[in-house]
């Protein structure tokens, strides 16, 4: 131990968060003490400011700074469609492609037989009830396209087959730009099940 | 933008440190806001604690809570041959090797001409004092074996020329484990220039 005792604590703490490891850690803590003391503070307030005024919005289940999330606040946005997603990194990976301007739901998890999570434990209740309220049009469940989040699919997609609502689910295909020597052969064999008419 | 405001605020003080793109940010506060508010705080508080306990060796300038380092408080150290680093992260790799049992001389620093840097802003008068005051036996010059490393290097030995310490400098050579082929024509010249004799 060559090293002050708060140096090593502090750097254990920084390599027990995701993608941060030791050595990742011990640089960080040496960058940061070469920072001033002002900037270290607006940093660890931030992070603590961050857990104390994040909550999920009421309506769709996304991270919000208040009642509503800045997604339901956007009266420009379709109020009509709705995204199931199961995480709320799933809602960030599509507002990233800005290719989809209605709002979402998030699930906070999905249907998982092993780890005996049922569909009581995700906000399928809320779900049934913003689609009547809001009188949406559409749902596209857009879970994970695995075990899991195809059989979560498919339970929403009978939970709401006695409703007016067009439910849909995102395509599954090979990647955009990725070669099909390297696709897996499920992705490949569903590629072929569900391919489509060339338009010309 | 569909995370709220303290969130983004967060993710880019984040990422403004080193080796944390946005990516990793997000997912560091996707991570956090997941943790219990305890755990945020102890981290936050660890920071702050770390910048205010941890400042430099009255000695040799390494990180210390107190006065002395960890290493200057060794009684079990050699406390007659010094190791002159450039700066605390040298000593740190210096340290994990597990093969030097000496003390250290951080510079804070090294001669630097294009940026300005003379010998007067290095730890340099500390070092002589040092070496008088504890009758120092050898002292290895390990700053960077780059042009700013050298210079640095050559200034200490002629500054120490009329004492009876000795003055050594670490080795340059074909790192172990690599290939000749790879290595760079200034590497290679020096490594033909230091040959050694082969022990038999």
């Amino acid at each position: 131990m060559f090293l002050p005792k708060r140096f090593i604590e502090v750097s254990a703490r920084l390599s027990s968060l995701p993608g941060i490891g030791p050595k990742a850690a011990d640089r960080l803590v040496f960058y940061l003490l070469d920072q001033p003391e002002d900037d270290i503070r607006a940093l660890a307030e931030s992070l603590m400011a961050a857990k104390r005024e994040i909550t999920f919005c009421r309506r769709c289940g996304n991270f919000a700074q208040g009642d509503l999330c800045e997604v339901c606040q956007d009266s420009s946005r379709d109020a009509k469609v709705l995204c199931v997603v199961e995480e709320i990194r799933d809602l960030s990976a599509i507002e990233k492609t800005g290719a989809y301007r209605g709002l979402y739901h998030v699930l906070h998890g999905r249907i998982d037989p092993i780890a005996r999570v049922g569909p009581g434990e995700l906000q399928l209740g809320r779900l049934v009830e913003r689609i009547h309220l809001d009188d949406v049009r559409e749902v596209i469940v857009a879970t994970n396209p695995n075990f899991n989040g195809d059989i979560t699919a498919m339970y929403i997609a009978k939970l709401l087959a006695a409703s007016e609502v067009r439910v849909t689910r995102i395509a599954t295909g090979i990647p955009k730009g990725s070669d099909l020597e390297f696709a897996d052969i499920f992705t490949l064999t569903q590629a072929l099940e569900k391919r489509t008419d060339v338009q010309t």
